[in-house]
């Protein structure tokens, strides 16, 4: 296993772990919300969000310990996109990770209870956990407030939403992603500075930039996935964006040039972190990470 | 109009007015999502936690305009949970205070994502809005996301859900209504009183005994309601908990066991005041309004 393969797997077990201390319970009448929170939340899944919170933590000289709130935070708020995501009146999906969707396992009110109680974890822990002092856990609220909510990943899925069917410019595709997926990878990257507390605001603007290439390069490679990988590969059917007609890079600039574009957003990531020393490593190997991975 | 009912009209014209407001929005793709949190928002409804907001804030001295921030993040995760609460999945509801439900008026996707984006409003707001110091602001963030998450308002839906048909006995109604009212009801006086700037520990801690009081006053008087009124005052069909065999006080207690607890719980809020001088008149106006409330 190389290196980065074992920091991968050692960030991977650190959340997990993380996660499934914290979402305990002692009331049998909250149990059934608790499993499914727990389920949803605990069902795997490449853990890049926290990844991405961790490696910026350390670019910025800081320990994961340090970040373990933050990251765990993020995740909740994730983990809860896509259990509404699935549901079926969004985009009504059985599978998850090859695993059944939380409403599948479930049932549907649970689920959007399930998403709805980790929203305000989220929250819970940012203001409550972990060592910040009180300016930085309040900008932490906001950043990751503002990511999530209309303006952020949220107002990405109602734009997803509003273009099922429609044909879209490569410009209004990529505002989607920026709010959908890329508005809470950027705030990870944020977050996991802020949790160093050390970041200087030339730094965190340097990250922002990477984070924003990165968070398309993200998109354009789920994309591409989603037309070349095997259901038992992604964990979900093969082609359901195209079955759905959504909008899609591969749909508009042909597979090679989305694999192109890819590498561009990579290279652009790259770039943004040339100020940054060796402690910036594992946000570099991240970014090649992100467009090679295969599901 | 008696005195009290003008406060009543003044609060509820403040806070219409802040959160028509600050949901505005000017991307034309994000406007579905935008008129369907305002829709939610501005249906009208009693605005019962705002005022408790106010009146807290009030009773410490505060001014009303301190406590605009507050009062409308709490109201946006009121207004959240009534639209999940309608779904289909969950309560089932096409009308609510008279008007189409959310999901009725846009679609269920739209609903789901409405609901999603206010709860992530409401921290941004109160990391962002009005002036209080950051540590206030961050113990805000902590009660608001407790009282909203899964110990507090959306574990008393999971209760609730869970509950339906079952033969619940009285301290299992009280926990599961603890849960899913009292904890946002609490959490608005505790707020208000934060928004005062001056808030001692021995205040809040009466403060807290008040709002549990009218917290399960306000359902019990909730559960007669469902009884006594007919839909057009209720806004919603008449005797709907009973129809869908809910646990409610006046199964348990009968109607006038149900009506003598409401006066006894009053009675128990106004003695949490007694150390408060005429400041807190609108507080004790207000548990006499929760009990005597006809819609």
């Amino acid at each position: 296993m190389s290196d980065f393969n074992q920091y991968l797997s050692a960030c991977q077990q650190r959340i997990n772990s993380f996660l499934t201390d914290q979402l305990n319970n002692d009331q049998a009448r909250l149990e059934r919300l608790f499993s499914a929170m727990r389920y949803s939340v605990t069902i795997g899944g490449k853990r890049v969000r926290p990844l991405l919170v961790y490696a910026a933590c350390e670019a910025l000289n800081g320990q994961p310990a340090q970040a373990d709130a933050v990251a765990g935070a993020v995740e909740l708020i994730h983990a809860y996109s896509l259990i509404h995501d699935d549901l079926p009146a969004m985009d009504d999906d059985d599978l998850r990770r090859g695993q059944p969707t939380c409403h599948k396992a479930f049932d549907e009110a649970t689920a959007i209870l399930a998403g709805d109680a980790l929203q305000a974890l989220a929250f819970d822990w940012l203001a409550s956990l972990g060592e910040y002092a009180p300016a930085t856990r309040l900008h932490m609220v906001q950043i990751l407030a503002r990511a999530a909510g209309p303006l952020g990943m949220v107002g990405g899925q109602a734009i997803d939403l509003g273009a099922v069917g429609e044909k879209l410019d490569l410009a209004t595709l990529e505002s989607m992603h920026r709010h959908k997926t890329g508005a809470l990878i950027s705030a990870s990257v944020q977050l996991g500075a802020l949790a160093s507390g050390q970041a200087s605001e030339p730094q965190l603007k340097a990250l922002a930039q990477y984070a924003e290439s990165i968070g398309l390069a993200f998109q354009v490679q789920d994309d591409i996935l989603d037309i070349e990988s095997d259901t038992s590969v992604l964990g979900k059917r093969q082609g359901a964006d195209l079955a759905r007609d959504k909008p899609t890079y591969p749909a508009l600039l042909g597979l090679q040039g989305a694999r192109d574009l890819a590498s561009q957003l990579r290279d652009q990531a790259l770039d943004s972190l040339s100020g940054f020393g060796t402690g910036a490593e594992r946000l570099r190997q991240l970014a090649d990470y992100i467009v090679q991975r295969r599901f």
